[in-house]
């Protein structure tokens, strides 16, 4: 496993073993990796010749009152992650050399980003999606690997690839859970004992909804209250939202129909974690 | 020579013919080309194994009250140029097969727009650096060319290939010129016998401009005057603007060092000329 920071050399070594006919499975990240990570890496290195992750905590989408500056960093223990999962490159560039002394474009999201967690963050896919295209061009995959426990991003990734016709495809990559269902987040251990134990209330309820839907319930308004009763029910989280779309389009449906996601995020005492599920009504 | 329409058939072609180690070499047009096209032609077949040219009458880029539904179209006269100058592949889509149902993602700008033409054209370049974005991925190119007599778009091209990280080499290409130094332009035609005779005063001014710099000369607000008072007193022509920036940066210079553009638009009765002139001052 080698490490690169500049953009010239980790574009020339893509593109010379591209000549090789090899092909490339890209992991963008922020550092600090978990088991979510893994599960992209480990789908990744089964799927291509060459694995690269890249380790970039992005200023550009963190919001003037958001941690860019307390946002973890372990780059050691990140690397034996990745060797561990065989990685073959990690891409690990400064700000500076990603965002130079000035830059003179940048890639606005105009749909998929005023609702779920993006209401609350103005800017922040703007940020993403220019973040990407700079990776897309700089690492060239053939394919690259996203969770869908932030299912929103992956919604936006869909739309740049698609919109710009980058030859790249995109490999959403299932949410990792405990054995009760919760899933995996590095937020989990901010939870008390006691919220650790009400915590799979949420993707039950997801599930809960899923079984309504699929046997004809299509009443948003009634799902989504029903979720929220089960949550505040039997747990002591307060729901944050509670949302229904279409999927990858994140625009309303009424009635339900098509692919669609639900979507929620509930507050704990210190912690506020967010699940969703995805599927297609009447398939 | 053959003609593509679809997004998919072009950039599949071009991935096959990426695999044979083929340098693929782009000329982006609106098309109704003309002896300028024909340059960035001719230089594209010299230096690349493959040539593209794509011929897309970009609405992104045309303002509300611009000239997008009166721009002049022949694919049959254009076809014959790309064929006679060596054209592998007319790449042709239709709006809605580039801009399909809606689009999510857009370049947005942020630099060199608001000076030169730009200035009266707000989100021109929007428009081009989002449809030459979608074309740099769909072509895919090892380079691609454009013509220094729009020299703010080269340099806003400049700035998206290299924020962005396009793998890919931009030729810029002298302006075509009659033998009286008078630029070419399809807007010539416009110009009375009268105004034909005085227009290469135009050329002749920047190239005056350009001898007083690199002779020491830098105040800007001299030169102007001195050009202006040139082609003013030589001509019919009104000045719409002479500017005076960096290059590519198209940032004020005091005093002026560096690589430098001197850029001006005059109004002739029916015919509005732009010229520049690019050179690095005491080189």
């Amino acid at each position: 496993m080698i490490t690169i920071t500049t953009i010239k050399e980790m574009q020339a070594f893509v593109l010379e073993k591209k000549e090789q006919q090899v092909s490339v499975g890209f992991v963008p990240t922020m550092g600090y990796l978990h088991e979510g990570h893994r599960s992209l890496m480990k789908k990744a290195r089964q799927e291509n010749d060459l694995l690269v992750l890249s380790i970039f905590v992005n200023p550009l989408q963190f919001g003037p009152n958001e941690d860019l500056e307390s946002y973890p960093r372990d780059f050691d223990r990140d690397a034996e992650i990745a060797k561990a999962e065989g990685v073959d490159v990690i891409f690990f560039p400064s700000a500076e050399e990603m965002y130079g002394r000035y830059s003179s474009v940048q890639v606005n999201v105009k749909e998929r980003t005023d609702v779920l967690c993006g209401k609350s963050r103005p800017g922040h896919f703007d940020g993403v999606a220019t973040v990407l295209t700079k990776l897309f061009n700089i690492v060239l995959p053939n394919r690259a690997y996203f969770g869908l426990k932030d299912a929103q991003q992956v919604a936006v990734v869909h739309g740049l690839v698609s919109d710009f016709h980058f030859p790249i495809e995109i490999v959403p990559v299932e949410t990792v859970r405990e054995e009760d269902g919760l899933a995996k987040s590095s937020r989990n251990v901010y939870l008390s004992d006691k919220e650790r134990k009400e915590a799979p209330i949420l993707y039950k309820s997801l599930l809960m909804a899923k079984e309504k839907v699929q046997s004809g319930l299509t009443d948003e308004i009634k799902i989504i209250s029903e979720m929220k009763e089960m949550i505040e029910g039997r747990s002591s989280g307060k729901v944050d939202y509670i949302e229904i779309y279409s999927y990858p389009e994140l625009k309303k449906v009424e009635p339900l129909e098509g692919k669609i996601i639900i979507a929620l995020a509930v507050k704990f005492n210190k912690a506020r974690l967010i699940d969703n599920i995805i599927f297609s009504v009447n398939e």
